[in-house]
């Protein structure tokens, strides 16, 4: 007899639907959703993520995996297949709402866990419009639900009068480049969840390395792109020290050279272009957001990797008909 | 033989197209039209929300039904199918432009009018437009067309220097909270015309509950919805009461609780969410719109209903081909 | 035997894929992208058009061929259907992003090469991402990407610090009616090109002229519409002279009612019913865009394009089967 629950290289599979066994299933479903922020379906990799997070700061682990949880739980309820609920493509845009919101409102405990579940549920109904809303092209909602959420809730507190006050600008950094770069590197890669840590960028990148190594290069070769890019265009240095310019090339080079790259000679001249041109695409949506003061998360990352995955076909794979 | 013009429960049915008969056609047309202002293709109705407006203010009943006038006949000579016409559904964008349009632009007669006339026209164009481009998810345009027409006119005239002066506080309101909630709970329903008048949201009430009992209590539950979470939320009494955080979530709850409803389990709990989520997506809007200096419209319910009738299929009737 | 180059009414047919043969067909594809920024496949109105931005400022002539043969490349190292590459579909976006960029950036040559490459490939990818994006609705992309990839190259030297000034107001025009008319027609034509200058405005209708007379006719048509509507809402002077209100209803007019006409009566009421709305469309686009200090170039164009386009099987071939 097969048992109820299997732990396999990717975390557990889940055979029985016992109300215990669900509970487990929808713990390792957020723990996979986690995971899922960088595109791994791995309950090991989203533990390593949290392991990251919880270095940095030990709430953001608690808020990231809380989101996680509420998001695939309402995606359950609500009534969605299993499948992608137990993948984690319920969980990782909730995980993102439950970091940025507790950053980015005036809220605090206990108030935050309400706009935090508020969020997370949204984040919830935000994706399924976008799987409908990109199912003609065959197109992935990424992170946009985690941005279009967390844009909504910090424009609500504006509008209820919170007005954020201009951030101070940051101290000015005297390091050498040889000590600026790595830690830009790293940081680059710990921004994907909103962290400013070196520490937290290596565990992150580790969390890759288990489910997938070409991941883990791509996340970092992304980072290094965003960060040198930045530098030649002479960005200040406590910005690229913070990994500022690292996160969206970071994930736009997991996706668009790894996850939905094409099977095709010059796949490797396609993710190059898309991670090049992400830098740009992010000094231009944080200028046109300025007028709103909102921060573009990572929709530099979303919308480059829309650009480049629904152009694919006009490029590679002609033969084949059209998915639309 | 059957009579040219019947008279029946929901209004004329015309049989004839003798010219008299498409004048009269064309008028019962545009009274469906301001009916379906709130989803109902019924006659009565829209001649119990002109007397709605007419009560609050004449010229606003005149307007809207020649708002709703213009858009159909355009639509009729432009080559429109009958059906749709004479159900009124290219007339409620030209009521609501009809409306808005004086209450928003500095012009007076007769250039108003002229105003009047091309925005309710344009409103046509943008419909068609939009049916054709939500026609891969076979969802309605809504009000999209009288808030982009309206939003156009009103940045036009900004950009020909008629910037607007900032809005004065509104007095302060001292009304106990058993008069301010019974006000703004009709005053939300009087808003989705732009009127403020507690008489006007109960005839328009009235006016949907000879058509659709239940499309009725929905209005009046989403305006309640709205009214509530915006005094939890410490929005100031003077905007509670002149219902501006009701109506979106009365259209809200027409439109995803009762005329485009889910048939199936979980249909309220599915309403209920797209209702509470309604004064946020309100709020962020409004914000959002602050640096070009727009009022929001029926755009947050616009978005929250789009969202929610996209995301259905992945809650609901999975079992169904997908129709994209 | 059929010989490897042919010189032809419209240009050159090249038969052969020898790499010196390569290099004369990327040139003529690049001419025939010029010529497609008014959607005419012809290379000797790319040669007028160029010799129309020649007699205002050679450089501008170098730039649009520079960029139409960037971009046409680009397409072609891709792996672009030959076909498209060849009637300069890949070239049209780049030759204007050719001109907007040294125009809009602050950079000097050499500097300004660099990023003038880099613009003309990224609109290779946003316009197979866009060509994707409307087939469903068979639409065609019209100058969408130079917009996005204009905008998003000005926005970011913004997020870089260089923060537009405020552009001095012109200075005042005192030219009588009957000489700013002619010189504002002409002007509407040029600024297709962002040029000032009637005698490139000229050259563009002959450009026109010598492969569709209709479409030389549309855009003079297009052109004045905007100028007497400009000229009615008391558009100052020197901005109507300039042809700022001409260049988006010239487009209009080309499109809708030639290149993409239904062929069906009352085609042309339509094709009027777009060019007389453009000028409100460009006047709320640039009120739109005023906080994040953006030049609307001819999205107005490409909005109201899509609007009737798209809108068109509404009213026109309604019994054919809807392409969506």
């Amino acid at each position: 007899m097969k048992p109820a629950i299997q732990i396999t290289r990717t975390g557990l599979v889940i055979a029985e639907r016992h109300p215990a066994h669900r509970l487990v299933a929808l713990i390792d479903s957020a723990l996979r959703g986690v995971g899922q922020v960088m595109f791994q379906d791995n309950t090991y990799t989203g533990l390593l993520f949290l392991a990251g997070l919880g270095v940095n700061a030990p709430f953001m682990a608690l808020y990231a995996f809380a989101g996680a949880l509420i998001s695939s739980a309402v995606a359950s309820l609500a009534g969605a297949e299993t499948q992608p609920v137990r993948q984690g493509l319920f969980g990782f845009n909730g995980a993102l709402v439950g970091i940025a919101l507790p950053m980015f409102l005036p809220m605090t405990s206990p108030a935050i866990w309400l706009w935090l579940a508020g969020g997370a549920a949204a984040s919830t109904f935000v994706l399924a419009f976008l799987m409908r809303l990109l199912a003609p092209w065959n197109a992935p909602a990424l992170t946009a639900p985690f941005v279009f959420v967390t844009w909504a809730a910090i424009l609500s507190v504006h509008a209820l009068g919170h007005i954020p006050a201009a951030a101070p600008p940051p101290p000015a950094l005297d390091m050498p480049l040889w000590q600026l770069l790595p830690r830009g590197l790293f940081n680059g890669v710990a921004q994907v969840f909103l962290q400013e840590n070196p520490v937290t960028g290596a565990l992150f990148a580790l969390g890759l390395l288990v489910n997938a190594p070409a991941a883990s290069l791509a996340a970092l070769l992304g980072s290094a792109s965003g960060l040198l890019i930045a530098l030649a265009l002479q960005v200040p240095a406590p910005t690229l020290a913070a990994g500022i310019f690292g996160f969206n090339g970071a994930l736009v080079a997991i996706a668009v050279g790894h996850t939905f790259a094409p099977k095709a000679r010059g796949a490797l001249f396609f993710a190059a272009a898309a991670t090049i041109l992400t830098p740009w695409v992010q000094l231009a949506l944080s200028a046109a957001l300025a007028p709103v003061h909102l921060p573009v998360f990572t929709f530099p990352f979303v919308l480059t990797t829309w650009v480049f995955l629904l152009g694919m076909p006009v490029f590679f794979d002609r033969s084949k008909p059209p998915s639309v």
